[in-house]
């Protein structure tokens, strides 16, 4: 029998780092964590214990800190680029690099109604990532906001459903919707304001998901995929997933009392599990975007 | 040999509800986890099997959503304080019952500048609690924050501590700190408006952290706790619980550049555990109170 | 603008299960937790809000249950089939049924030297798993073991690798090695006895670590790789992910003391991220079970 | 208006470590977490910033990795106590250490029918547990087990509790019971065979929890509390707490099918917790222990 090593890849994930921009007037805050992959000619060491080209997980680790304290870190796509490229071009035996950034997200404190200059508050546990992956010349840019938590009391429906023999869900015209967001959106071939466009298309998801009037989980995440697709020209196709975090109505009239839509109870699980790729106009499947898309969705 | 039931407690915990408020203008959203512990005469079911004293945890559970149905909820010490007293006075074996109620935190979603009447955005893990006991006739009523995630960076330092063989840290004039503020305050007699002086000492927190120069985190947690009991002549005492988050500078010299006090490793352990509690007036140490205070700190 | 919805699915994830099967001689309890994706003919529900093809998630929980209490349970790939096909064969507009199954594995407690007919303790924290879709008549099935936590003291090198100015580990002949092993491997058209080749996975992947002489984490995986598909005919291919849960010595050296090797200090980040797919012949690389483990990879 | 530092402490928390014995027929493997508090004279680091009698954090860490070179660390136990009395014995402001000690369990790799000599795997979530403190010349040890998960298919009833207007439980003659226990048993003067005494309570929960014929979770428990005690001369008193894992029948009655009790919801929320102290004899309630556990019931 013969066997084949038909991918592999190596690299190092959870490379913590704080940077601080010591400006005269405020300081500026940068915490992130960096995952780096590469691919390669690496065989060797998988087939014969040959190390001779692996670059140590180790160095990468220190590279991530190296390059931080010479880069602005303006935005974090910026940075990602940086280092994926360092990695395709310092070393041959790399094919492919993929940098994967998420950025903890601190608010100034308000001191006496004004932003202090060095001193900060959580702004939870939402998270700003990026993916880029610089292979044979080419660039992609996947950025995203995770864990995007929002909850709406009213307007939104879920009714007209199959219903059969597995169906004892009541149709309802009026039910809690709530959710974690994950949005995932693929630049073009531009590199455009990055930190102007996170703060649009979160915005925006806000807004579709206080104002839409929803008749399904599926139809606000669509809307809030076409809103971003029509505001956003540099974005060429967005993955939106939601889970439909459930708040089941408690039955009141077993204790005599009236059902007034007021009681729920929240459950972390089961939970529905909705997601959807829309893109600019329709892609052939063969690209690593598509693919990376469906594993998502998958 | 004999053996002795010392003590015992049981109930229900992690019991989730959410409740909307319904108004005209805008809803009102409360998302809660009430843990309820009673005590009294159960020994029997320990030692017996004999249940006939015993208030199952499920009925509990069904007590939470029975009362919130009927309960206006505008802060979760009058909800605790009201589930507490229930069990005192519904059930003669119950001769103590100890509620703690979670509250998770949201904001209205801003859109076109102003807030939305029915649609929320998770404030993040920060969470609002408090532990009401009802026992004999007497409530005591504790609320506190948690998970309060602030980092400063600067105006910090650490040194002239005890150097000893045992001894590697570098003295240092200017670090970052940051930390996870627990603190939790006892009520005395009176039951003020609970939301104002939860939002009070929220902000003293974020302002003391802000504005003080810190010699140690000790001294840092010290002054919380005093601006707390100098502004709000309800709180008895106080016990805070700051863990200190280290961000590691990473040497650069090693790669031929510059420390500059920008570049840092943020760990998450070890970590340090700072606490104290600090109260009104020299205390007793015989009371319940004391105790807890006691048991937090270890 | 027009803007398309390329790719949608949805499910229920975390449809938890425990089943008893009371045999007179010995009970035997499978915990399971289902998750549930669906592709098909859902566009309207997304851009129209038009749900009369959807199957509520909430349903598709029932039919677990239902479809459990029939179903003998013997192994978590049968159930899959199960669900998986149910789904396309009940309902035209579903293209595709995806079904992952995660099982909590318990072992029986040992009392008085034999083990008890209906007592059991959890095996801990590893899981058993499997992935099978159901598409065009077609199925395909992938199992999988997650959380495989081993750690060996010696016989573990890493040394050759790349020196240049962002290197700082030194080479190493003996170091603990320590990881979690998640391995995949895809069946062929023949449905094997599953419970049989994972237990012959399981151990053939501990036999490996523990005596193996590893020049490196990846000539270890893939090791275990090649070793899997000798041993498992019905097996055509393996992905397997090994993050590196580094041992770092401390340096006592500054204490006076003999560095011997005995003293590290464990780390969970940030870590190595090693991983490969092994196939039994080269594959091309349309097909989705390449692009899955490449996923999986990334 | 005066306040006053009523209680504090400092320490360090999470100081891993992992101690391998290489000898020469087969390596031991030691693996675990430290959290160390110290209570002294430390008021003027609070009141102050005045550190000049504080042992920085950074420096207790040093002496856990230092003294965990010299020590045999046979069992955690001795370890902690050679750890409390290091910080009470060698600073004089110091007035009570307490060292937590979480102890991570391996067992070996069995392959070809042998134990491995230097390759393990994970015993799981299960953890040893240790608190010693040590203060003015007096030791207190406490040990005890955490997550042991257990889980019985029969030999489990619930009924004869109170039936009132918030009761919708069905009182029930065979259920599943499931538990993560917690256990703790205080030493008295003597200091024994730590670890045959785990193993021996360790076993004897299984075995109770195996055997008894249970009529309320709180009876299992005070079973193996009074077992431990009969059995463990040297253990003067026991706090146990056991979560209520619920497995909820699922109602197959709504799909015209049969309820055998097969087929269970497992649910992590709500869920009830039971707990008790068992003593040897009865006790004054003034003491630190009596405190403490008071404190793990609350």
């Amino acid at each position: 029998m013969s066997c084949v090593l038909q991918n592999n890849a190596y690299g190092k994930s959870r490379v913590r780092l704080t940077k601080v921009i010591r400006q005269p007037q405020r300081h500026e805050l940068k915490e992130l964590s960096v995952d780096i992959q590469l691919e390669g000619d690496f065989a060797p060491s998988y087939t014969a214990g040959d190390n001779s080209k692996v670059v140590a997980t180790d160095s990468m680790k220190n590279t991530v800190y190296v390059l931080a304290a010479e880069h602005p870190l303006n935005d974090i796509e910026g940075f990602a680029v940086h280092l994926a490229q360092h990695f395709t071009q310092k070393y041959a035996q790399v094919k492919s690099a993929t940098v994967h950034i998420q950025e903890d997200l601190w608010n100034r404190i308000v001191s006496n109604g004004s932003e202090h200059k060095h001193s900060f508050v959580s702004a939870g546990d939402e998270k700003r990532v990026t993916t880029v992956t610089s292979a044979q010349g080419a660039l992609e840019i996947e950025s995203g906001i995770e864990n995007l938590l929002v909850l709406k009391t009213t307007d939104s429906e879920f009714w007209g459903f199959v219903r059969d023999e597995y169906t004892t869900l009541p149709e309802v015209r009026d039910r809690i919707f709530a959710t974690s967001v994950a949005a995932y959106w693929l630049y073009g071939q531009q590199q455009p304001d990055f930190n102007e466009i996170y703060a649009r298309v979160r915005q925006l998801i806000l807004d579709v998901f206080a104002k839409h009037h929803s008749l399904a989980v599926q139809q606000t995440l669509h809307e809030m995929g076409k809103e971003a697709l029509a505001a956003c020209p540099h974005i060429s196709e967005i993955s939106i997933t939601m889970p439909n975090q459930h708040r089941i109505p408690f039955d009141l009239t077993r204790f005599n009392m009236e059902n007034k839509n007021e009681i729920f109870v929240p459950t972390d699980e089961p939970y529905g599990l909705i997601s959807a790729q829309i893109v600019r106009e329709a892609k052939q499947m063969s690209s690593i975007g598509a693919d990376k898309a469906q594993a998502k969705i998958r």
